[in-house]
């Protein structure tokens, strides 16, 4: 018989956040811990182990977790190995679900954080019914998840889903952090908004808010508030953005016509001011057949709470040990 | 009981072809009539169904066609209707899956051409034995059929895999069939060869045998004689052909990270004069978790045989009418 709960866990950069869910997808407890104070993968598991025990023990859940799932960069569903992610603080390849199951004596398995927030979202959000959607996550970098007929998209290794380094510029195209240059991340993240401030800034000599700021420190954030205060660089910077979104959107639609774009994280609080350039884009750029089709909309799961849902989901298949 | 035979009918814009397959995969009677000879869809079906007819009766095949599978272009899986393909002769949507259906007495479904002849490669060529694997056919147009977790991709609608008009040129690009511009049906085509062949001779004024062709007629074929001649100019339309479809390919990994490509159609037809470029683009641009790891291949299917035998496998998924 399935045990009462499952433990989901969300590794990113900088925090690990996890959490003890039940099978309606209620949060019972989270907590969360720093990935980055850990140059030794080990002492991160021991810090995470007792961290994870210690809250299960407060919710009398001992003996009662059916499975653990995890979002984790570069992470490997097939092989549950975490590969070469460029943002952890440890190199080379990493036996993540092996180690987390054995110190927990509890079944593990891992995926990418971008197809945990979609399972979450197919689960729990924006995308419950539907068969076939991709999630896009726009924060420091941009990742995408990929459900077809029902069916998270793996690929024939585990790494399918990298729209973020889809080519979107061929030519003078900005350097991204996975060594090419051109790719959709370099653009559309937290920080591709923030480098297109700083270009805007240098070519251009309209006056903006922005040149109130340090320009080598400018945020999204800043953008953002600078485009509330009516600012027209600013406003013209999430329409470059969302141009450049919407434009590939298009191009994705072409390959498996999704009912629905969910898009997500940090760069989707801009609301219309990123939305509406994406929207326009998508709908003059896509193939006359898919015209009016296909929804673009908000994830309709909490930030903080998305990603534990969508990796608790994956301790669910977990095959049963009792 | 599964009766003995199924029917697989290729409709392309000229020409349509059919044939007599058994469970093993072997066309055992084929032929073809005119698609284009019928302005009146009624009149084109009369013929079809006499022909075919005919080829029943001749090889005493009553009474035993399990389902009809048809590849037809812009055919829609779902609702079995194809929908305002440019190059037939029938304007609006036709029921065509229905009217067929009527007429024969048969169940039947339709799919897209390119789904047909990945369907195809999947059950007797290239890709058996593959879970994920994309399907290029490069013809008068590029097309595509998708291949993840053993299922054909149709989308939402029916309408997935129109990978010829995914965007490979964002600026200058060049018209397309779509009225849109810059779709890599545009460059990568037998027609896409030939408006190459044009821009380089127009805007170039170095030696070509090609020169000694008349412009405006010049045609895929034409480039590759005089590539095979040695005729350099000839060579650098296959690498710039190439070089643009291997960068596409790249990006389509990253969607659904297929096992192989299988490429298929005439300007295969051309081996290495238009594979090597592939190859080579792909290997410079694809993002390095996916290096070496997908295969780009040529299909093993006879291309009189392919269309004929993707439609009929479709016609073993039809409801068992006994």
């Amino acid at each position: 018989m399935a045990k009462p709960y499952v433990i989901g866990i969300d590794m990113g950069g900088t925090n690990t956040a996890f959490g003890i869910v039940d099978a309606r997808g209620n949060v019972i407890a989270s907590d969360s811990i720093k990935t980055v104070k850990h140059a030794d993968i080990n002492d991160y598991i021991d810090e995470l182990h007792t961290e994870i025990t210690r809250v299960i023990t407060a919710n009398d859940a001992a003996g009662k977790i059916q499975g653990i799932g995890i979002g984790a960069p570069n992470a490997n569903y097939y092989t549950g190995i975490i590969e070469d992610a460029p943002n952890l603080p440890w190199k080379g390849p990493i036996p993540f679900a092996n180690m987390i199951s054995e110190k927990f004596g509890i079944p593990c398995i891992i995926t990418n954080d971008a197809n945990a927030a979609a399972i979450g979202e197919m689960t729990y959000g924006a995308a419950r019914g539907m068969k076939d959607f991709i999630m896009i996550t726009l924060g420091t970098g941009v990742g995408s998840g990929i459900v077809i007929n029902g069916q998270m998209v793996y690929g024939h290794d585990g790494f399918a889903g990298e729209l973020g380094h889809v080519i979107v510029k061929r030519t003078n195209g900005r350097v991204c952090g996975c060594g090419r240059t051109g790719c959709l991340e370099a653009y559309c993240s937290a920080t591709g908004v923030a480098r297109t401030a700083r270009e805007f800034l240098e070519i251009r000599d309209d006056e903006s808010k922005l040149r109130n700021y340090d320009i080598e420190s400018i945020t999204s954030k800043d953008v953002y508030d600078c485009a509330i205060a009516g600012d027209k660089l600013a406003k013209e910077i999430f329409d470059y953005t969302g141009t450049i979104l919407g434009e590939a959107l298009a191009d994705f639609t072409a390959f498996s016509s999704p009912e629905a774009f969910v898009l997500f994280g940090g760069l989707t609080k801009s609301g219309d001011l990123i939305m509406n350039p994406i929207k326009e884009a998508y709908e003059k750029n896509v193939l006359g057949i898919y015209k009016g089709k296909t929804k673009i909309m908000l994830s309709e799961m909490k930030e903080s709470d998305a990603a534990i849902l969508g990796a608790s989901a994956l301790g669910w298949e977990v095959k049963d040990t009792d």
